[in-house]
């Protein structure tokens, strides 16, 4: 229901009326204006003809300094989510299972849904704080399982998995032999320090983007890093779908990284003064939730509570929420994207508190 | 082999190395400076967001007034290219052929295979100047057949399709329920009068983009237009592989259209040019062909030249063309884009004349 909800949005937006959109991950901010000027240069300087489907080499080599990897490790995507999508084709087009655990971010399922691929949930709740069982998680792996996807800190809670559990699957992956996905796209904004799949040596697939990090959304820019085998398959299937992406969007990216601390840390701030903002005004409420520890939401749960219809309901009054539905069995909670300037977010909070007391 | 020899070509030339690239068709004119601008403006205004999978409405509207069908039957898409991965892969996922005739657009073939469908080819020659059988066709379609690819004009041969026979593979496909994919790329800066399939009254897919038509390849936009239950699939894939086609391209393209017959004038003079001064200097060869109806390709024939091998020692010379077998069984013949300065293009089209000499 999460893009129903947002098509509706925009259609409403459309006719003129002011919709808060706390639906979606798109910040409010600007994107900055080094990487605007970086991209008007490129696209001026004629930098708009066709180009590698794995990504322009600089960015390529940049990224591979970044991340200590080999340039040949990395293939630029339209945005993280092709990441996903393109190593989910890949790696279970043939069949398999997916194990991941709940809430996810919805394109997972949905994704998994389209292919046709079997995917299996392991449910976390809010009353252990987020945190994956690993005996539970264990017992979801078979012999058909190709992939396990993370997300890390996570989309919709916000969480920041236990360095302890995230060492935990990853041995249990190992052993099994099962690659991991492991989508980082809050990790370098996060509010408290993550461990990325990186940091283990071994065989899985990080993927990212330039869009949460930078206030890059609507340019669509990503990256996977995994092994040569697989970043050759997305390379190829780039070819054949939509080429490579912009040329002149790369170079932004390129000028994004320059800045890049100057930039996360400016993020990170607006974000965690919004996150505080948030905790304070719903703990007045009924709600119950856990504090953000990276941008840019917050998963409340009300017992009781039918988020679909509350989703709607609260659209109606011009704040767009994503029921938790859309995120797996959690119809007693919705998610709310801290993604709008202090004064609507705070008018925005206060009318979900009281559409809750109706 | 034509993504090889294009990603060793942009190798050569990161290597410092002159390629004159007449591989693939990426014009070597600009994007048009009024396109340039008002990219540039969008981008500055902060049209940098997430948006709707489906295409900005603005855009949509445009094209719908344009083909003379509703917004709701188009669906923007980053390139033609996507618009027919995403169509063969939802119209084929459950299984059933494709009927394509030949040669085809590399592309097409290698989603095909990609995809794991069962292509079924109908092969043309320069003999008969490139003209479908329509007796031919019709045996190859059968009751698993799902989709008939055209390409007009076509894409190597820059051959319009005779009216007459675009007729009969239209009354073919409507008498065996067949629907047509019509990749029209090439169609409104063609040379001569070409026909569309939104000519005729029934359920076919149009698939066209701006890249060739504006010289926008590298900005990678493209639509389809289609019944709305396909419009609608195709928007869903969307939302969960690339999000959107960024918004900035979207108003590129809103301006490229708001010029458009005097920017296909210009470019259909450019090529027309282009295409004489190749034809002039590839008669005094051994070479066969047929002149060009339309942009950017000529597709000379010499019986028993390996055009693989032939292809990979021009490259050695710096002149990049894309070998015959890459557009089906043509391993004789081989593709010129004409996409360079005429300087480069005279100078390129001689190394190729003497190198068949050699």
């Amino acid at each position: 229901m999460l893009y129903e909800i947002n098509e509706k949005a925009i259609q409403l937006q459309n006719q003129g009326k002011k919709i808060t959109k706390l639906n979606i991950g798109d910040p409010d901010l600007a994107t900055p204006p080094e990487i605007v000027e970086a991209a008007c240069e490129a696209i001026k300087k004629g930098r708009t003809k066709y180009s590698s489907g794995f990504g322009e080499q600089t960015l390529r080599n940049e990224l591979g300094k970044i991340h200590g990897v080999s340039a040949d490790n990395i293939v630029i995507t339209p945005g993280s989510k092709w990441g996903i999508f393109s190593t989910m084709y890949l790696l279970l087009k043939d069949g398999g299972n997916v194990v991941i655990p709940t809430p996810y971010w919805t394109a997972y399922g949905l994704i998994a849904k389209t292919l046709g691929v079997e995917a299996r949930f392991c449910k976390t709740e809010l009353d252990s704080n987020w945190q994956v069982d690993l005996q539970t998680f264990e017992e979801l792996i078979d012999n058909d399982t190709r992939l396990i996807i993370l997300n890390n800190p996570c989309n919709p809670t916000s969480k920041v998995m236990d360095e302890k559990i995230v060492d935990g699957i990853v041995k249990i992956a190992t052993d099994r032999k099962v690659l991991i996905l492991s989508d980082e796209v809050y990790s370098k904004i996060s509010f408290v320090k993550t461990k990325s799949i990186l940091d283990y040596d071994n065989n899985n697939i990080l993927i990212t983007g330039f869009s949460k990090m930078f206030t890059m959304t609507g340019w669509r820019i990503g990256y996977v890093i995994a092994n040569r085998e697989l970043i050759n398959k997305i390379g190829k299937l780039n070819q054949i779908t939509f080429s490579n992406v912009p040329v002149f969007i790369q170079d932004a990216a390129l000028k994004a990284l320059e800045i890049r601390n100057k930039l996360t840390n400016e993020i990170r701030e607006v974000y965690c003064n919004r996150a505080k903002i948030a905790s304070e005004i719903l703990s007045n409420s009924k709600l119950e939730f856990s504090k953000p520890d990276a941008p840019f939401y917050i998963f409340p749960k009300r017992e009781g509570l039918d988020s679909e219809k509350f989703s709607m309901k609260i659209l109606d009054k011009g704040v767009a929420v994503a029921p938790g539905t859309s995120f797996g069995d959690y119809r007693d909670h919705f998610r709310i994207s801290l993604t709008a300037p202090e004064v609507d977010l705070r008018a925005a909070l206060l009318k979900i508190c009281e559409a809750l007391d109706e």
